[in-house]
């Protein structure tokens, strides 16, 4: 054989060994790629996931139903941009628009879930679960309730031995539901009365008096109770039900009931009672305790709560009320609790939903305090560092909300010298305190969280200025 | 060169050629090929499909969150079977078995959906829609709302132009709302009379119980109040609200409101005006109509209805129902109500769900029919055929329930007579009539069917024995 065919027949030879190498690559990835084994979820997995690729240049989303819809025609998804962002991508800055702190929407929890989209993603196939019940009996999931138990074991914030579950529309529904349970029924002269202490969440007043039932009346401050049910110890004929939020929204405090009375019944909010927002001392034993999706995971979307009962007659009552009301909860948010739930759970390797909490808002309040510190026309409510069973070691403040006050004796409407700086809170007497404290929600975006920051320091900046008086 | 030599050549040659065109082959397929896009979406779709898979023996299903939770450890999918089947893979028929045709559980359509699998999946990423609202102002979706439009457009089974929508959990919680906004307030000296005609949905009249508020009360028969209201023409402190089911459920009657007065006001219950279960003869133009996906799709699971008002102020007092009672109506259900109603419109190629709906109850009063058709012992309701515009033909009937009448005047309790007999259905008293009547359901499952088929056939056939009477 001469010397060039050998070569050639070398080359050919090598040649061949690494293109047949590649198949064999290609072909064992096509036997045990997990890809390969798709077919009818594809398209709704590659529309997501399509999505997700469209840049809204951080300032906002598109998502798989935010397409617009002109004359029955569906255009492409679009961005859905953040606060003060706007344009085709959120590219444009609205300078003149006011700092959102309004509602407590918790999206200060989105890039946790971003970071997780692989393990926090459901598959909802067209046919899933379309009865109204699971296992033919119960508007509730088994799984998802042994989820709950579960987490509250691990985080240590609240006792469910020996305790009822009962799924609601989130906590609003199971308020109202709580207080349905509770009222005296038909058997005594007065309806019961509905109190909480103040400042209060608005909700549970606003809620109360729109449904006005016949069993029972919101009588706003529980400390005026708290005297009269003192003095007239041996009063049968009235019931109380006092409503408690702790950690409060919206001052962070760690309110206990005020209310020690044979007659007087509690509710206990307990969505805030979680370590992204507070320190967890002890697991929580009261006899309604509600908690919520939507301060927890932050999907506030799915409309999704829990309470824990430890009387059956309440929580048969609230059973009842859940029927008559909506027929149980939506299934499709019970789907989404159980996966995101269990992410929290699992979260050992690295950060968990409640590491990545807490830095986030620890950081926003040292920042909202160093803000606040220098000035001598607002104040900030004072929330302590505290032993933390959960993360083991001394916790830092981490408050939902500012409870702000301005301190000039002139200045009685906060709201408004806050709106006239372009900040938008909402005002004191919405949770019956006074008007000179502002609730500023600290739990949105980070833009919206960074559009408070500029203004407030515009505002504080100014403070000495005659303009500002 | 040699002879060998070349062929040796030759063959190599044509190794590398074909080696190498296999791997262009497998490079075109990974950038053309619509899975090698997939990443974060994989686990979910896996997750879906790998359940999917599951062999239920056709007589149950496995669910991604079906998995049997024991002491906190997760084990895998578990097939959940249909009444009257158990094991692992529902393979067991437990003959002794009652036939359930109790609640209106709209299972008829899961073999539509399972057939529509690629079309009708969603991916719901851990980061979707978040917040409380859309657009930052809205607890309803623009779009969802646009399509809902479309679709009462294309059935011409409702006039929605000019119109309010407003979305619950359900058509059960608009119901409430829908009352809720009716009723007189405060500023007359009684409470809203609320009525229905029998025989009439039990719901409707344990609801309003329920909740009992200060403002309404429930009546009863609307028939007795059409005559007191018509004797007196000028009552002005009377104020009634109608509840109108058309079609009706139970009977499937076209029902209009009986009461035609100044301070009559009418709600029409329409969640079975569709073309599976009646003739659409026209859009219906009522002032407060009410529709369910449960009862359009079948997902009953999604607690998901909308009513379509005509006023504005009733709209607003029905909107700030919903903000007070649960925050508007969960998401998840938004988004996969969007793609089911999606799929209703579009269904041009292929079996529309309205045709496999239609065909199926069609099918079923059919033989149900027959089967009674040999009994002197038992009578269900008369229902015409009539013209459909939808389908553009004369529609046979295809009712949701049947109305069983026992025909022998000892035997009053015809519920006792069916439970005798292995069938459950629901007591006429529920609906405010007599116990002469049952109802049964015909909208469950084919395995619910077919047991209710075999214990009729069984008792039609003791007729005329001893052991029957």
């Amino acid at each position: 054989m001469e010397n060039a065919t050998k070569s050639l027949l070398l080359i050919l030879l090598l040649l061949l060994v690494c293109s047949l190498t590649l198949n064999v690559v290609f072909i064992f990835k096509r036997v045990f790629d997990d890809e390969s084994e798709l077919s009818w979820s594809i398209r709704a997995a590659k529309e997501a996931e399509g999505v997700a690729t469209i840049s809204c240049s951080g300032h906002g989303r598109a998502y798989i139903d935010s397409s617009l819809v002109v004359v029955d025609q569906e255009e492409g998804p679009v961005c859905e941009c953040n606060s003060c962002y706007a344009g085709s991508h959120c590219q444009n800055f609205l300078p003149s628009c006011p700092a959102d702190a309004d509602r407590g929407d918790p999206l200060f929890l989105e890039p946790f879930w971003m970071k997780n989209a692989g393990s926090s993603a459901i598959l909802v196939a067209g046919w899933h679960r379309m009865s109204y019940t699971f296992n033919h009996s119960s508007f509730m999931s088994k799984q998802l309730e042994a989820r709950i138990r579960h987490l509250h074991a691990i985080v240590g914030n609240a006792v469910t031995e020996g305790k009822y579950i009962i799924f609601g529309s989130g906590s609003t529904q199971l308020i109202n539901a709580a207080i349905h349970a509770l009222s005296t029924h038909h058997n005594s002269s007065s309806p019961s009365k509905i109190v909480a202490s103040i400042p209060f969440f608005p909700l549970y007043k606003q809620q109360t008096e729109f449904f006005q039932e016949v069993d029972y009346k919101f009588e706003d401050d529980a400390s005026l109770w708290m005297n009269r049910m003192n003095n007239y110890s041996n009063d049968n004929n009235t019931n109380l039900i006092e409503i408690v939020t702790s950690p409060n929204n919206p001052d962070g405090q760690l309110n206990r009931a005020r209310l020690q009375h044979p007659n007087a019944k509690a509710i206990y909010d307990r969505v805030y009672y979680w370590p992204h927002f507070t320190a967890i001392s002890a697991p929580a034993d009261d006899d309604i305790m509600l908690f919520s999706l939507s301060k927890l995971t932050g999907h506030a979307c799915s409309r999704f709560g829990w309470a824990v009962v430890k009387d059956k007659t309440v929580f048969t009552k609230m059973d009842r009320y859940l029927s008559m009301n909506t027929m149980g909860v939506s299934q499709e948010s019970q789907l989404r609790a159980i996966k995101l739930i269990k992410i929290v759970i699992e979260g050992k390797e690295g950060e968990t939903l409640f590491d990545f909490g807490y830095k986030t808002l620890n950081h926003r309040w040292k920042i909202l305090n160093e803000i606040i510190s220098v000035s001598k026309r607002f104040s900030l409510q004072k929330i302590e560092s505290q032993s933390c069973n959960f993360f083991n070691k001394i916790k830092r403040p981490s408050p939902a909300y500012a409870w702000l006050k301005c301190l000039r004796k002139e200045e009685k409407d906060c709201y408004a010298v806050l709106t006239a700086a372009n900040i938008i809170g909402r005002t004191g007497s919405a949770y019956g305190a006074e008007d000179q404290y502002v609730r500023l929600s600290l739990i949105r975006t980070q833009d919206d969280f960074d559009q408070l920051v500029h203004h407030l320091k515009i505002l504080i900046s100014e403070e000495g200025s005659a303009k500002s008086i």
